[in-house]
């Protein structure tokens, strides 16, 4: 792959100020924090974004609402509580009762009305299989879409739902997906595959790399071409370009999409990382991976279980690497990644630029800029 | 309940200058560190009161004794040591002598007489099964009295030691038993229950609180009909008040007593708290459950594990949620509560008045206290 | 034993202006970070030194070498990578190659020579089964000689290696092993036992001291007969002098020598104490025990399972006390060792003389050094 070095790097003006693992998510967005499952009715769901606890109820009859997770009286989490008949939230120390606005409507041992102050009350949609909070400035709520995740309920694909938690921050993941030159990290499963760079856009908000993969050796798991269908590139013999691999940060969203030699659709990767502590250093990932079903779709029934486990030990080696990249990250205290790659740089400029620094964080010296750019 | 608003509340003057949760307890006052039959004749044990170790000796004959936990050569535990005829403790490590006052008495390679530095001594007091110590400023424990536990060694009572170790602060656990409202929380094992305030009393060093409790619902547990007898407020008809429950604290101790309508006391609960790190957020409880013995005392015997397991399974609760407090205290940096309850509030003020500040708390900001209080 | 209390003490200008818990090994001599046989041909293998990760590389061909272990990429481990036929070992995530002299050789989808910065490589060398790394200046590796292990390959001895991990800084083992008034803590082990100080020598860069010990009550264990031959002082009769324990810093290794009443060298330990977190209160203990082997050689090893049990319980005793140390160490916030022994007062002044200060110690304050000498 010949770099595009000459084009599409960081400007001055565009150098980050402060170090990329000190940039936390912009809260003005949809972030997922359950699946709609795990929230069951007339039950309360302890979940959390970016430090921050939220509670998640679902009365028996209506749509969930989150709640800051502490009860004004004592802090603790409302989210251990009761919904009682009214879908109000009792919390299980001394009942004090709040309603969706996050209002407190009972204390229950007194007769005043006034003595109970509220708790903070988050935009909440459900779509998708998704529980989806809005953890910036209410406001803004509206105007943000809900994003789509598109191939879910389509019936001409079967989707997987997966949510690891990774002890990294959420840029060392779209930097793991967007640069496909790792494929060496990924040699036990897949063999040894290359990646060839086909091109990239930007914009605004997105930037998207397209890649085609070429086999130099070994053989092809059998879980990836039942998806796939067969390589015929063994021995060396130059092969038609048959799928096109694009991944697009849309922030703060990610794809990964798959397309055959005629253009279809074959696999939709969507993923949201979602920031669960404070300095956003461990991130809880929402996935959903949707494969186009074949003409007999129960053969993808039957390899649905080795799909799974395929792309289980895949995730497990990006899963190691990335923690180890926070891990040196700590111990160096800071950013000493030295990109090379033009895609990569460029996303590191999208994410630093529509993120928003820590509260920790420290403007970086002009020397640091150079070997942490 | 109607919450007496208008009497007893903090006045300014009274006002917190501290978080509370970093209010120190009062160390001049005789603490319990280790139940009489842990330390064993001829043994030393390894004991702690707020970050200080503690070596608790019992010669073989002759009183229990406390140094502080380090030898002076090279700071290692001396309840590691050996206790030898003399009744002195020898360093494991070198072999170094401390006698009961913490003189260094020999140093078993050296010929000179001087060479070792003594260890604190702590007064050191043996009652109702429990070692106390003196943590604070030794001329003061003379006229200090080690506390009464009034029903230990009463042949009409039946007594039950516990000390469970609690990761929050003292003070969440005083605030605790204060405050009955929460019998919300203890649903599941005591059933529909409501406590009614029957008034308080304060004094320079206690206060306390009284109630009785009202069954709205559901069955009375076994356990508890067997101490008490069987209420008959179910259905909704309208009970006399059978037993009254006072709790009070008087510093540094609290107790929670049960008479029942001829006024006679058939539970007495006595507990001290006893902070064991530095910043006392780790609480180790010392507490004695001592119960009437009924007419056939052999029933209380039956009753024995039943009842045991009933109180172990409300104090769980009670350890979970105070652990809860000290964690979101923890993620907020400080006490957030807002309290309502003026019996609170007045607890509040005692073990604020009655503490001192740690030694790493800030006062508070002026704009902090509001929210604070 | 009479104390050498007029000679030989520290001097004001010997005083120490750190903590000796702060005070860092110099990085300017060679250390013991891996035995040989850990490093396969064609493998890497993750060392530490000093809160430094070491990848060790064994090419197929040719002699193991020493590389910083992050690659210069993205700060990954390079010990979890490849070890190509050229013998450079390639990041496992993006299959950057490093040569022999932590270059870049390759990324391997760039056309460009010029993208890859090197990463720092460590002199190393291999001896006495051991792989040694230089830490500090590469300048002065060549001028510095690579430590020798006298009876290692002698085979008039058998020899053991042992490796244990401890949780404490480097300076209280030196200080255990040289102390050996310390014998009272083996008392279960060796029973009772008394060390007779002979005498000491210094130089510049080495601290000896000589001990003979006397069995004061109690049998004498198998396993220390086997080796030493039985003693005949018990029932209170003196004996001569039958073996002399030399004890000997030279900096910053250490090592234990038993010449019998013919003066031969029975027993010989050399020892090596290296740190592994960035403060050095972490330790990687790197021994060689040595036994010179009887007439009948085979006494030897049928000895030797019980030689190592016997080693290793009183290793546990050694390693419970030091990580006792350090725990006071860490609870007082600095050094409270009262030193009344001449040797152990020198050995402390050798260590601070030689070592450096760790990057985080602050000097002590005037009033600090009287406690802390």
């Amino acid at each position: 792959m010949q770099a595009e070095t000459t084009a599409q790097e960081d400007s001055g003006a565009n150098a980050p100020r402060y170090d990329l693992r000190q940039i936390d998510c912009d809260p003005n967005f949809w972030y997922p924090v359950a699946w709609s499952r795990k929230v069951r009715p007339g039950k309360a769901f302890a979940a959390r974004y970016a430090g921050q606890p939220i509670a998640l109820i679902r009365p028996e009859y209506g749509p969930v609402y989150a709640l800051e997770d502490r009860c004004a009286h004592r802090q603790v989490p409302l989210s251990k509580g009761v919904v009682d008949d009214k879908g109000c939230v009792k919390c299980c120390y001394h009942g004090w009762a709040f309603n969706q606005q996050g209002h407190c409507v009972t204390v229950p041992y007194l007769n005043r009305e006034d003595v109970g102050r509220p708790v903070r009350a988050f935009p909440c949609r459900e779509k998708s299989g998704l529980i989806f909070i809005f953890p910036g400035d209410p406001a803004l709520a509206d105007s943000v879409p809900v994003p789509d995740i598109a191939q879910v309920g389509n019936p001409e694909y079967k989707t997987r739902q997966f949510n690891p938690r990774l002890k990294c921050h959420y840029t060392f993941m779209h930097e793991n997906l967007m640069d496909m030159n790792h494929q060496f990290l990924h040699r036990r499963q897949m063999g040894s595959i290359t990646a060839r760079f086909l091109g990239q856009d930007r914009g605004e908000n997105f930037l998207e790399a397209r890649y085609s993969f070429a086999r130099t050796a070994g053989n092809q798991p059998l879980a990836e071409a039942l998806i796939f269908g067969r390589h015929h590139d063994l021995e060396g013999r130059e092969q038609p370009v048959e799928e096109v691999v694009s991944i697009r940060t849309t922030y703060p969203y990610q794809t990964l999409q798959i397309h055959d030699k005629d253009g279809d659709l074959i696999m939709d990767l969507w993923v949201c990382y979602v920031p669960l502590g404070e300095t956003q250093q461990i991130t809880q990932a929402f996935g959903l991976l949707s494969v186009k079903k074949p003409k007999w779709a129960f053969l993808l029934d039957l390899a649905w279980p080795a799909l799974g486990l395929f792309t289980h030990r895949i995730f497990e080696e990006d899963r190691e690497i990335v923690e180890m990249e926070q891990a040196a990250w700590r111990e160096l205290g800071g950013d000493h990644n030295i990109e090379v790659f033009p895609v990569v740089r460029n996303l590191r400029t999208l994410l630093a630029t529509h993120g928003v620094p820590n509260r920790y964080a420290q403007p970086l010296a002009a020397t640091a800029q150079a070997t942490a750019g």
